[in-house]
């Protein structure tokens, strides 16, 4: 508490949505933040790829006098002596935002980031770094945006053994899949709106595709299960192959689908798996729509927590960005992970094979005597055991679609059965397999 | 964090369902917990009504080497120089569980509580007392049990203006609601059974009256706010007149009806009221069943963030108190109420009549011509506008229900409206008005 009537001096590197979300909302509150942190914290310096832009959009007023200084290169905050918490709001797995983060924390300052690729793939040697410099490495910002999930897992949640993290970490696939739901559309064109009104982005692999959730699951299971991060584990679908018809079906059968990033403990190893899943239409994460995230968290004593909120954007962003900074000038020092790095416990992946879930799968067939009885037999043969099937013809003549829910099986043996079925005669299209949620 | 490495003592006073449930999980979960908070939590001394009891149940094994000490005056361990943490679980606003936190914080040791009760009324002096003494008062457990809400709100929002917070915080009434929708029968009825299954307490007006909802109110509109606790300015109703009729009617008009804490500014002032509330059926709080509890805040620039799970119990609560001490472990020093006592602003509660609601009406009429324009011109009278109508008989010949939803109306010009529908003669009956979120 030594530092707590001194200023708070920040340096934030990137002024783009985030970072101006930051400097603004630090503006605005600046007197509660100030009553809460229990001193004053000033933006001391910054820096952004264009200058003329950050003064333009009316973000850096040089003529003020409290003006911040202004670095064309972003690893100059590092260096600043002035500067004691370094807001990393660059992105980026490596690069300028990995260098930055390493030279403040080697100059012993604190860093906050938003950075979820960075802290993803370096965050277990940053923070034996950070640990080491005995400086805060913070990264609330990283997953679920203004959710406080971080904070919960690692403090909130300090007495109780975690079981298992469920959530739903991309905004974009969210409101893609509500919006299919909602408008009965199919994929292509809802992800073209969405791409229209800027949810989704030029390029959307990265978000329709699971990396992002990934990246965010990552970071959640190391923190929920104290070990190190392991993105190379994560297994990873995303939402392309997701169908109408699926989306229909789930709906018949008191299911909506979400894509979920799922952490657990498999026989004392750790599961990671990115992947649509149906989840019970009165579960709390079925109730959770558009660009809206959620994560469930089951844990012993506490029971089921569900955090919801605004996963992205300026607003919920910034929130979490300075609750972080906040924490730093109330002199809280926590590990980045909760414990020390150094304790943290060695990557033990569960075989993604060895997971179990309950199934849903839609065969494409041709409407002949026996079609039921070959898939019933691979299914038998694969030790996998069948709750519920439905045969619906879409119209007269016309290809029927065979729809089956599974109790519990291996991935491998409903991979082993699905194999199979697919090679039949009578099955005409490639099956569609969405896993049911059971945690 | 000069003290990183010490054993952290702690004296539980009270062994009841939470005492034990905190001794229980520090002793199973003790390798975990001591990794996240950096050193080792020791319970050094214990205190209860019942020695007898303690060790019968098991919870005071006096042969084993690690026995903490007993005391039969939980004063005592308020005393004793070994002490660090006094986690106090004895209940009650005053008597000895305010002397024992009083005089804790005197003899400068933390005090963890999980007592509503207790900070609803005497928060602000216990807060001014303890920044003095600059120990910790902690009290994650008072409210919605395991959910962490006070850490978000102190924290996680630190950044954030809080513009309102409603909260189910009674899993009674939650539970009581739930099983009338569900199992369609009358509040008397569900009561009992609640009664019978422990849910309830054989006198239940604490929770009914919504009394429980009111201290738990009361401490989160202070930590939203930044004001003295006002337990005396909340307006309080309970469920008892909550009908099976208005349950039906919700549901036709796409509500659900929950008991409700809601605390939010009204014109530079703050209005807290306790009453049941018609929430849509789409919104998050209407998905939340049983004895489940949750808090929507909402807030800027962080949007709505929304906090469920279990609210009481054993298992929850015990999840809460730890985390509380865990904090005090790992050096964590945050004020009581988020900003310094000396900071919180006074008082200054809205007057109830001036609040704003839509608001929902059932009278019970007699069929006969003119009472709908009796009843319409009494609301254009007091400026009220009629959003919808519906009028229902129960059975031919029988007394005939006219349901209205109003627009946003305040409280003085809706009570001033109803005394005079009350008073026609064709209404036969004291006419049921709840209240409609419009937060």
């Amino acid at each position: 508490m030594s530092s707590s009537d001194k200023v708070l001096n920040i340096g934030i590197a990137g002024l783009g949505t985030v970072g101006g979300g930051v400097l603004k909302t630090l503006n605005k509150l600046s007197e509660q933040i100030e009553k809460r942190a229990g001193r004053r914290i000033v933006v001391n310096a910054v820096s952004a790829r264009n200058k003329d832009k950050a003064i333009s959009s009316g973000l850096l007023n040089q003529a003020s006098v409290n003006a911040p200084k202004w670095y064309d290169n972003a690893l100059d905050i590092a260096s600043d002596k002035d500067i004691d918490v370094v807001v990393e709001l660059i992105g980026g797995a490596d690069g300028v935002a990995k260098q930055l983060c390493e030279t403040a924390i080697s100059n012993k300052k604190h860093v906050v980031t938003a950075n979820k690729a960075l802290i993803a793939h370096h965050g277990y040697l940053l923070a034996q770094h950070a640990e080491k410099q005995e400086v805060c490495l913070s990264f609330e910002a990283a997953v679920a945006g203004g959710i406080p999930v971080i904070k919960t897992l690692k403090e909130g949640l300090a007495g109780n053994n975690i079981l298992s993290v469920a959530g739903i970490l991309n905004g974009t696939c969210n409101y893609i899949l509500t919006q299919m739901e909602r408008s009965r559309r199919d994929f292509a064109d809802v992800l073209k709106e969405a791409q229209d009104i800027g949810y989704a982005e030029a390029d959307p692999s990265f978000d329709i595709d699971g990396i992002d959730t990934a990246h965010k699951l990552a970071i959640l299971a190391s923190l929920a299960f104290g070990r190190q991060v392991d993105i190379q584990s994560v297994y990873v679908e995303g939402i392309r192959q997701i169908s109408l018809q699926d989306i229909d079906f789930a709906a018949s059968l008191n299911y909506r689908i979400k894509l979920l990033g799922v952490a657990r403990m498999v026989d004392s190893k750790i599961s990671q798996a990115v992947h649509a899943v149906m989840v019970p239409e009165k579960s709390p994460l079925a109730a959770v729509y558009d660009a809206f995230n959620a994560v469930e968290i089951s844990a012993e004593p506490v029971g089921n927590i569900i955090l919801e909120g605004r996963g992205a954007g300026e607003g919920p962003t910034a929130s979490a960005v300075i609750a972080d900074i906040v924490d730093i000038a109330r002199g809280s020092y926590i590990k980045p992970f909760g414990i020390s790095a150094t304790h943290l416990l060695d990557k033990n992946p569960a075989n993604f094979s060895d997971v179990k879930n309950a199934f849903y799968l839609r065969l494409t067939v041709l409407d002949k005597p026996g079609v039921v009885a070959e898939v019933s037999s691979i299914m038998r043969d694969s030790m996998i055991s069948i709750e519920s099937l439905i045969q619906r013809s879409r119209k007269p003549n016309e290809p029927v679609a065979l729809v089956m829910t599974t109790h519990t099986t291996s991935e491998s043996a409903m991979k082993s059965a699905l194999d199979k079925i697919e090679k039949l005669e009578n099955v005409i299209e490639k099956p569609a397999m969405i896993r049911i949620l059971d945690l």
